[in-house]
């Protein structure tokens, strides 16, 4: 079959041209890289101005997507889409209208909380989750209203949950596995992604060592069984694939990553005291642009072309049609 | 008896010389003025900033006080003691180093949680209390080390009972009354009232018609009363008073209190749909220099001398003690 366009809903670390040029190579048609983890509003949109910068940079390579439409041009012209998106809510420092002034801006996906509890509900790192608070039904009402996806990667499963039933729209869970395969504080019950599909939801599978099986790791068919299994929990219009790829992290990088500003502790994030530092990429996806080498694995899981097209990239672009048009 | 020295715990709105006199001529020897509900930490400097020029234009009334013997220093010279406080943590902007900052600039008083839900733990007013988080938990660690006084008058109760047991010292309900004799959601159980009394905390009885039994809004008798119960459940040793006395409040003042910037939608905050709006003064303390009057009540009610000392703010006192020398 002929390379579908390739959508990834989550990569994070430095972005710089010579990435940008091999996602776009690869047949990346649209990636979501992570523009913030802890920061709040200034440095939020730092973030975004550099990316506007970098736009303008790589004319010819990448386009920031706003729109469904943006990326069928991307599809249409080989370019790179950009979807903005953050892996936290502090960008809104507990201001409603804040969420207008970012989709304004473009922003296009908020990940309810990153690791830690906040204003919106729980992490998956904290010992008990709240649910969705009283802002955080706020926040996602007015999410759907702007055209913002919800993501709740990182959330607990009870704000996931909660997330899910209130958002009038469908939501995602870009990068994560399910725990009934990989039990993991990163990873979501069976039971939140039934209930995220059934509202029309996707969940993205993610080719994150930590998070994800070692048989997922070590070769395309392996990481091809797991997006099956995931299948057979979601179905097959509601399964594509985030990566969490990584780019250029260092020791520095992690530390933010798992610590930012609030702790003077040592902390893990989703490794723990017996794998605190690096991990290596999955033996298969050395780099990123190898994510084309999963088109033949998942004919070989026993997918027909279409499926294939769906989980590479199309059941995102329908989610993306439905929250942001 | 002689007038003993009074410290509240607890007021808000707007002060200026007219109020500041007033407290000091009414023979407050140290009041806790709000000085932010959701600020960030910008605003929150700002505020800070305010009641230094305050200090300045105001240097024969007031002292801002950063120590136990800065109060004595204003009994024994007869001013007003101004300890700063504020009602939220949004002040740190989940920077745990930012504790020590502002302890270095005079900030002696936190309150966890306002009204809703944020990184350290679970507000009173949300459906679900998460409890203390780990950034919670390393907060109020650090604020002891550096000498902050850890408030829990608007967290849930299990956020408050975390908070008791995790602190290395004491901590304050400065402004709630006991919910087993007024229910609200702003009052504690007597379970956290015990339990931060064994740990050497104080609670601050509250004069808000919202959350106060309208016995103890009538009299100063009654409210001596409320105190007496109080001390039944506490002890002598731990109750103190927190008027949550509010100067100059309209409706904007009220709306900031209750939806900041957070919410599109009426929040009626410690009122309610049949109480929206201002709330009247208890009638025995139409003026926060009446508080005075609480005196002679307290010795009707079978006060000691020395009990009613402590009641009107020896407890504050040694507590401040304690906890920032």
């Amino acid at each position: 079959m002929t390379l579908p366009a390739i959508i990834d809903a989550l990569q994070c670390g430095t972005f710089d041209r010579e990435v940008l040029k091999m996602l776009r190579d690869g047949g990346y048609r649209c990636v979501t890289p992570t523009l913030g983890f802890w920061e709040g509003t200034l440095e939020s949109l730092d973030s975004l101005a550099r990316w506007r910068d970098m736009e303008r940079e790589n004319a010819e390579l990448i386009r920031i997507v706003r729109r469904a439409d943006d990326i069928r041009a991307c599809i249409a012209d080989g370019k790179l889409g950009i979807l903005l998106g953050y892996q936290n809510t502090n960008l809104l420092e507990d201001r409603i209208r804040y969420v207008e002034l970012f989709a304004d801006l473009g922003v296009r996906v908020l990940q309810l909380t990153y690791n830690n509890q906040n204003e919106l509900g729980g992490s998956c790192y904290e010992k008990e989750d709240s649910g969705l608070t009283r802002f955080g039904r706020e926040v996602v009402e007015e999410m759907a209203r702007c055209g913002i996806l919800a993501d709740c990667s990182h959330t607990g499963d009870r704000t996931a949950l909660d997330t899910i039933e209130h958002s009038p729209g469908p939501i995602a869970i870009t990068h994560a596995n399910p725990a009934s395969i990989f039990p993991h504080a990163r990873n979501r019950s069976d039971r939140v992604i039934k209930a995220l599909a059934e509202r029309g939801g996707v969940i993205g599978c993610a080719a994150y060592r930590n998070i994800t099986p070692d048989w997922a790791c070590a070769t395309a068919r392996g990481f091809a069984d797991l997006i099956a299994r995931t299948v057979d929990i979601a179905g097959v219009d509601h399964v594509g694939v985030g990566t969490d790829f990584s780019y250029k992290g260092d020791d520095a990088f992690r530390a933010w990553m798992r610590m930012g500003r609030w702790s003077r502790q040592l902390n893990y994030g989703a490794g723990s005291a017996s794998a605190p530092g690096a991990v290596s990429k999955p033996d298969w996806l050395p780099s990123a642009d190898r994510l084309s080498d999963l088109v033949p694995a998942l004919g070989e899981v026993g997918f027909s072309e279409p499926e294939i097209a769906k989980i590479m990239g199309g059941n995102w672009l329908r989610l993306y049609e439905e929250v942001f048009g």
